[in-house]
């Protein structure tokens, strides 16, 4: 998709610009012609790597920052004309575990922010990194924007009232805000170290270090899956169109797969490996959200966005990064 | 409705007990042979008034204290077989001036209540005191429960997520937990001091110190309302039934009243008084909802409830009560 415009001579605040979809977006908006500023709170835990900046931090305004702070807030908004809001908790294994942490990261934080917005740069645009897992377990597929909001674990119910938050702020100070419910985004530079962020990272690690991949109870799980690029189109995409001020919007893919075939899948390109299904762990089931694709046709008719690499291409590329930066990731 | 054998000889512990509804039911319990603890943080600014419990404090274990202390809260909970929270700020216009402090009472706390519950009192039945709030704009009337759920302001971001985290907990720990969305409730023991609980006490307390009730904008919008007697009938069949568990229920009335024909009620029950149409303010323009009107027709037929109080009669009892004792209460 052409953004060549857009943000040329622009300022983009990315939060969360240290973790796996900032740190890509952060690269892309450098190359589209925009300054990056980036705040991070570099915590562990987030999914937030220094190697990610590895060749453009030079290029970027760097700030490791709590952004529960309102004053710091003020200072980084301070000049931007766009607001990748990206930080934030996405373990829903560690919410349950750390419930509170979760809760202040995902909405006391994003409070602030919108709070800040509204008082410092009501102008400002931007696109709040939502997820589908507030819709819970589907009651029907693919899952559009009206299904029912009945997440399934704490981090559901956080990143949900971030979410509201922006919307709130839309509709009563005007803030422009949009809300991309994401789906499980995969490529360069996520975290593989452990499976808290992701399955798909932990899966990569195991492929790459000779260790079956692990797929719990029986992998007819459905989901659908992002290449990176393509998540940023969208995240382009929803903070340059006026007209999405206030929406929600899911992101999907046309090629759902049972986490058994990806298994296969990744074995295949890859080129080696093995995969175990191995009994579901108790806290991962309980809090499981069963089948899931989402119905992206919302923002393909509104904002003209649909995913452009194949889950093949999108792994191939990815695992061609991680042979060269493995060290980096695990 | 008969609750005479439930609660006799049970213990009963009501969060923010010192405020309009819980003083309310901790009355009622105590005519039903429970055993009443209330927890209250006292708060100035959240309707607690000590004087609420006159004539009953001696049959009450009243605790002082500040919900979002874990070890605390396992105290209260010892022993304890049922759980009506109600506490929480109900603002919507505090929560956009002191946002923080509404997330962190409604959020937070609730958060604290349980994973307090899970792990002390697994057992224990659990009614969350939901608003109709949460559905912001009505985008049909009547509102069921299967609304999109929109808040438009702060507060109805902290009271879903307080909700959400109850439905979790039932979901993920097996808490037998029910949300009842409660909608303008009024009575005897309301907070009458100023408009930012309800507009009604404010109603109240100008009718009966002679000033006109201020009735904003036109003054057509549409709300439904019930006397406390019946939200605590709800309260009480809610938290005994155990398949309601996991359940969100609307309360509601048949009639729907527009505030101007609310306004002429009160003053002919009254005997005297006046009214008159404002400029609708600006901060409450904002964020008001329009008309409201809830479907009950859910509670009604899985618990059998309906409001048995007429609009009338609970304003006349209502009036009853300030003649008395409005010393205490503006």
């Amino acid at each position: 998709m052409d953004h060549s415009q857009e943000f040329r001579g622009k300022n983009a605040l990315i939060t969360g610009g240290l973790g796996f979809i900032g740190s890509n977006l952060a690269r892309r908006l450098l190359t589209l012609g925009a300054r990056v500023r980036i705040v991070d709170s570099a915590r562990a835990g987030t999914g937030a790597n220094p190697f990610n900046l590895d060749g453009i931090a030079a290029g970027i305004d760097l700030q490791v920052a709590d952004l529960r702070d309102g004053h710091i807030l003020a200072a980084m908004l301070d000049g931007q004309d766009y607001l990748f809001n990206l930080a934030g908790l996405v373990s829903h294994l560690d919410s349950m575990q750390f419930p509170q942490a979760d809760l202040e990261i995902n909405a006391s934080c994003q409070l602030s922010i919108i709070e800040a917005c509204r008082t410092h740069n009501p102008a400002i645009k931007i696109v709040y990194a939502g997820t589908r897992q507030v819709y819970g377990h589907s009651r029907y597929l693919p899952v559009d924007e009206n299904h029912p909001v009945e997440p399934v674990d704490y981090n559901g119910v956080t990143k949900r009232a971030g979410e509201l938050y922006h919307l709130v702020g839309q509709r009563v100070y005007g803030l422009q805000a949009v809300s991309l419910r994401l789906t499980n985004t995969y490529g360069p530079r996520m975290h593989c170290r452990d499976g808290r962020l992701t399955f798909l990272g932990d899966w990569i690690r195991r492929l790459f270090t000779g260790q079956p991949i692990q797929v719990y109870g029986s992998g007819r799980q459905v989901r659908d899956l992002n290449y990176v690029d393509d998540t940023i189109d969208a995240l382009l995409l929803a903070v340059s169109k006026k007209t999405a001020g206030g929406s929600v919007y899911n992101l999907g893919s046309p090629e759902p797969v049972c986490l058994l075939d990806l298994a296969r899948l990744m074995i295949d390109i890859y080129g080696s490996g093995s995969y175990e299904n191995i009994p579901f762990p108790d806290d991962r089931l309980r809090i499981d959200i069963g089948d899931y694709q989402g119905d992206y046709s919302r923002i393909r008719s509104e904002l003209g966005w649909q995913p452009g690499v194949s889950l093949a291409e999108g792994l191939k590329r990815t695992f061609d990064y991680y042979r060269q930066y493995q060290e980096h990731y695990w």
